[in-house]
């Protein structure tokens, strides 16, 4: 039971969560919680760091950071005392959480399972803390963003647990944004690979680097809400049912920004130069279309954050010359619309569809991406909340009135 | 060097501190640096414990007030890292500071020197976490109030350093209150029992149980101020130089409270059993006088902090009928007073002249107790300001114009 935030911001909502965690021993379950820092404190600690120094040290900042975890599983292990669960805390390195040395990024090498296991055996309910770990030399290392929930799933995995349970403040993964689709619902299940596609929709729920790890181990996540007891959504390996569902959700992002480098020279080694250049400035490019090339030239299009544009173009003007486009065209005001569903391996006509139900409304597709799951499309942003409504409508996704 | 609360209170405080390391660094020395948590921290979170728990577990507790001063060693390592000193934190766990398992009051056991002085050979300043240690199976434990003082002795001690630097909000310890008496000075130079001795004046600078293991472990501790580089109190063993100070300093406590039990029978077994029934509800009492015997019974006269002696008015009135004693005389309105100085063990005359100080101001004492190197009075509290700033003058302790 991986708790966030939210979830244990504030007095009582620890207790809410420390009720959450008796009522399931009681229910019978073996229970092993994961808890982040307290919604805020994380924020708080970083602004510190940086207050004190303009670059923190990163081993020393992930000492810093790490307390506001250390926090919360102490504050949730005596609720549970309270009521009568022998609950006890476990820091990373008590729960032999081992990660590699890359300090406020870490990754998890292994966790060492006996002493949670001890713990269980004992009748406790080991209260572990989200996001730490220790490398060899026994420092205190952070995963990075999200990383209670990676560590949620690596301990599930480690003591081969039932599931994993995601608390958090919605009761779910939803069809699409309910605040842009009104008619959005919850899903009920969803593949792995499928979560991942729909990151979008998934962000505030379940971090990409945590759906990966459970996809990899199979370990069931159940996103579900830590203020009621309804089912929320799981995330598990693709069973055959799902594929009689064509799409399971839209997602979209509307930060993006459209660069277009028009007459660019057809010649291998081009496309290498154009992204090395943006990869060695941390810009991540997301879709890119090259058309084919007319009279020795091509037009070469890409999206890009659009906060990462201006720093895109400066790059990219750097090595005009050397490269030789005729000019460049940028766009800041797209947005990219996915469908996704695994239901698309074995069911034809999902793309004409979905052109179908954008040019019913005159919404014009500026660029087309797919993969085998997926289909993405680039449109003017202001179309983007219209088109979304369109496409759950038209794929049925839209909850029973 | 060891940095209290209000030392490493602020983001500027904390870049003072690294400063003053870094200086001392600079200068040759090898310096090992133990922090408590910046002010109102511990408070914080007590406050947050208590908050979720009405009794909240000892062990949680621990785990919860410990991220105190990791917090504030992982500012201090970073602020260090940015002077070019190579600043590294170190947890009670890192740093291999036993305990026992007292949760909240935690003895030290022992500290094994190894990782610290691995650190110091690699060139490393330690920034270790006060307060806190870890028991027989790496549980956090903490050291109960005052407990970053306890750290640094035992470390001084561990790594048979020089000196242990207490740095404070104040330069030293003074010959008495300087509110109180304008004239009293910093003391260069006094005994470890002295100070004990003097404990109401050096209470807000040193804790009790410090100077205790100062004393057994002779470590030299000098308590100086972190807001200049002046010279502060030199706490030693006792050097010759010493007895040729008469007196060294004057402290009293002016919130106690007189209990007299009148006519109480002269017998065997009365004394303990008034004592341990006061003991029985945790109230301290201070002096103790009992008059000789007059037809078979006798008077006595203690003393308990003010704040205890409706407890203690409770605990007597339980007793009196087995005990029978006539009936009982409070007084509120006491303080007691007292000189200290180890040159009292070889010069004659030093209560005498307390005695005729106070009477020719007209002050009536109402107990007296003595030491080897304390003479203690309690008299009325308004006068207490009074005899304080005589008995300065008179024993010479007066900053010279």
């Amino acid at each position: 039971m991986k708790f966030g935030g939210t979830s244990v911001g504030s007095v009582d909502r620890i207790q809410a969560v420390a009720d959450r965690i008796a009522a399931a021993v009681r229910a019978g379950d073996r229970v092993v919680a994961v808890c982040s820092a307290m919604s805020g404190e994380t924020n708080r600690l970083i602004a510190l760091a940086h207050e004190v120094s303009a670059r923190p040290l990163p081993r020393e900042y992930d000492v810093l950071v790490a307390t506001g975890e250390q926090a919360s599983i102490a504050l949730v292990a005596m609720a549970l005392n309270d009521r009568g669960v022998a609950g006890r805390s476990f820091t990373g390195l008590q729960a032999a959480i081992r990660t590699d040395r890359a300090h406020t990024k870490a990754r998890i090498v292994d966790i060492d399972p006996q002493p949670l296991r001890a713990a269980l055996e004992r009748g406790e309910v080991p209260v572990v803390a989200g996001f730490q770990g220790i490398d060899a030399e026994a420092n205190t290392t952070t995963l990075g963003r999200g990383g209670s929930d990676l560590t949620a799933v690596a301990i599930a995995h480690a003591l081969n647990a039932d599931v994993c349970e995601i608390y958090t403040d919605v009761d779910g993964v939803y069809t699409c944004d309910p605040n842009v689709v009104p008619s959005a619902r919850k899903i009920e299940r969803i593949s792995y690979e499928e979560m991942l596609e729909l990151a979008s929709l998934g962000a505030k729920v379940l971090q990409t680097r945590s759906v990966e790890l459970a996809m990899k181990v199979d370990v069931p996540l159940h996103v579900r809400s830590s203020f009621d007891t309804s089912e929320g959504t799981w995330v598990t390996r693709e069973v055959p049912e799902m594929e009689d569902i064509l799409v399971s959700g839209i997602a979209y992002n509307n930060r993006e920004a459209k660069i277009s480098l028009i007459d660019v020279p057809d010649q291998p080694g081009i496309a290498s130069s154009i992204f090395s250049t943006l990869a060695d400035q941390n810009i991540n490019v997301d879709m890119i279309i090259q058309n084919i090339s007319i009279d020795g030239t091509t037009d070469m299009t890409f999206t890009v954050a659009e906060t990462d544009l201006d720093a895109a173009l400066d790059a990219l003007r750097s090595i005009q010359s050397d490269v030789g486009w005729e000019h460049i065209e940028t766009d800041r005001e797209v947005a990219k619309l996915s469908v996704v569903g695994v239901g698309m391996r074995s069911h034809a006509g999902v793309a004409a569809k979905m052109f179908q139900t954008l040019a019913a409304v005159g919404i014009n597709i500026q660029m087309i991406s797919t993969s085998e799951i997926k289909i993405s499309v680039v449109i003017e942003r202001k179309y983007v909340e219209l088109a979304a409504r369109e496409l759950h409508s038209a794929f049925g996704l839209d909850a029973s009135a």
